[in-house]
């Protein structure tokens, strides 16, 4: 064992209420795994599994049951900004205004309309009902695999 | 064009400096990709793209130019939990501490030590520099799939 290969197995949202955000995402056109519960909806999607898991107890976690003040504070009052963006490359340009229309529909919210950035992406961005961001885009240059994975240069 | 595939494309992780970000990555054992640059590295990982972002610039890009004061604070002072946890899932139980030791030399911190969970797990967290959260845990039940995707149920 040396080091981590170039990998991600899991990615989990903390969310307010379980359900709400279950139901976002289902809403979105997911479907929960088998092995998900009402308390930790799980996610099969490419190559890793997306969870949603409380906040308090993601965070209970985390810190091995010693939530620093700080990050109680954060636990407590979602921040405006996480820092961590997710992105969803579309096929094709029109469908990145109607992915940010449906999560709106579904109970997200736009942060910037669809729009074409200077180096030729088409992109937009919305925050699902906890405020995790996500970016949609058509890309310019890089389109997705045929299998719907995304990769840029080797 | 109904909703979305589920499917992650990109998943970018703001950071103070590209350059310390970067390199530990690097050091945990990844390999930047040819199309990444130095302000901004891309890591191709298991079916999407590891993105390591300035963080000024990716909340500009999310509300398109008019960050809202909120934001802008957790911009400026990064929140101690973001609510989003990355797992990494290994193969061995003893696997689990050499990570968090190795990404405490590499420049990350440790949250909190491996350990037996109640459901059978071994996890244990670390943050990366910029306080992104990963747990690495091996995990009771369901085994990494042979090219080390991972996926629970179905």
């Amino acid at each position: 064992m040396s080091g981590m290969e170039q990998r991600v197995s899991c990615i989990a949202l903390s969310v307010a209420d379980a359900k709400r955000a279950r139901r976002f995402y289902e809403d979105m056109g997911w479907r929960m795994s088998s092995a998900g519960r009402e308390i930790m909806p799980l996610f099969n999607a490419n190559g890793f599994v997306f969870i949603l898991f409380d906040r308090q107890r993601s965070a209970h976690e985390a810190f091995g049951g010693a939530i620093p003040p700080e990050a109680q504070a954060c636990v407590d009052n979602p921040p405006a900004f996480e820092g961590i963006t997710f992105s969803y490359v579309v096929r094709e340009h029109e469908d990145v205004q109607a992915i940010i229309d449906h999560a709106v529909k579904s109970g997200g919210r736009m942060l910037s309309a669809a729009k074409e950035q200077p180096w030729g992406n088409v992109s937009g961005y919305f925050a699902d009902p906890d405020g995790h961001i996500w970016e949609v885009s058509r890309t310019g240059r890089t389109p997705l695999q045929p299998d719907g994975n995304f990769r840029i240069g080797d």
